[in-house]
């Protein structure tokens, strides 16, 4: 359908519909390409643009209506689907997003959790057991998980992105702040927290 | 000085600094634009093109000195200083960062934790005491804080946001799913770990 989108679109997707859950939890049922350009520092003319290339055009005088246009943009990003997720490594940050209540709320769905370190096999977090990677591959099969979750050390990234491609895993977010290599046809998103702390950095820098 | 460069060129020059450090971790003294493209899914000519831009051209037959490039791309994003971090909110997020290690190897010191929930305040984690909001602005002007952090639930969000910059703070790296406005001159920086995984649900569902 819609293969050829960037990043950035489909950020502006995911602005949009944070946006829409704002109004519509305000009993909002209808707002202006002005109004979701308001919640997200871009341009009227660039939601316009967005939507329509989604077959979606407000209506003269009266705009968007706002559960409709929610429904539309879920449904293009695959959020009226649950998703199953893997997590490998139950450290801070794997722990965080076992604990991280959103997930859920927008249909991801924890399925399994994984460590090599045998001080954490066997312990529960939040109601999940830490399994151990021996068991990853066999595990996995029984659990139709659609996403890989990496959260180990960044010298264990690729290898565990590796194991998750050869049992069958086609789409991986990578939190280990080392970039992972993969074969043609498997989805990769790499997700860093000091990257962004960088950015502003860089910007404090220049200001100083 | 570099003024007009784009987030995702910083993006880059952050994939640059991490596969340096493995560069030199592994004693590799100098290394071709070829093997830093190698390491962040981008080609060779991006990498010379990036680097000449501040000045840094790599030695033919040789290539770039790995502890060379690595402090004058540190020096760019300013990561050759400490930075202070105040958080607001410790949640799940606020917690998770609180304990996240690679804050502090990376020059980034956590000053100050604030939480509104009267059940938390005082309460130490990882060493730090949580603050009551009341106290913000006072505490903040004694910290010397450079970039605030937004670790609280979306409706809070924007309120948060406000104090801080009412409070001297002029960086914000917010983490709540509600974008935040603020006036010119203050830097922002949104994240959020679901939007990574909705590019990741849009690529499947166009898949399946």
């Amino acid at each position: 359908m819609f293969k050829k989108i960037a990043d950035s679109t489909l950020e502006r997707l995911s602005k949009y519909i944070r946006a829409l859950e704002f109004f519509i939890k305000n009993n909002k049922t209808s707002i202006s390409s002005e109004d979701l350009a308001d919640q997200g520092a871009i341009t009227s003319a660039q939601v316009r643009k967005d939507l329509s290339f989604f077959g979606t055009f407000g209506k003269r005088g009266i705009g968007y209506n706002t559960s409709e246009l929610h429904k539309t943009i879920s449904n293009v990003l695959g959020l009226d689907k649950n998703w199953n997720l893997a997590i490998v490594g139950a450290g801070n940050i794997g722990k965080s997003l076992i604990n991280f209540n959103e997930f859920r709320s927008r249909g991801f769905i924890i399925r399994g959790v994984f460590d090599s370190d045998p001080k954490k096999i066997g312990l529960d977090v939040n109601g999940f057991t830490i399994h151990k990677m021996d068991d990853f591959t066999q595990r996995i099969k029984h659990l139709n998980i659609h996403i890989g979750i990496i959260a180990v050390t960044p010298e264990h990234a690729q290898n565990v992105a590796d194991l998750m491609i050869s049992s069958g895993i086609t789409a991986i977010l990578n939190f280990a702040p080392k970039n992972i290599k993969v074969p043609e046809g498997i989805i990769v998103r790499n997700t860093n927290i000091t990257v962004n702390l960088e950015k502003i950095t860089f910007h404090l820098n220049q200001n100083s």
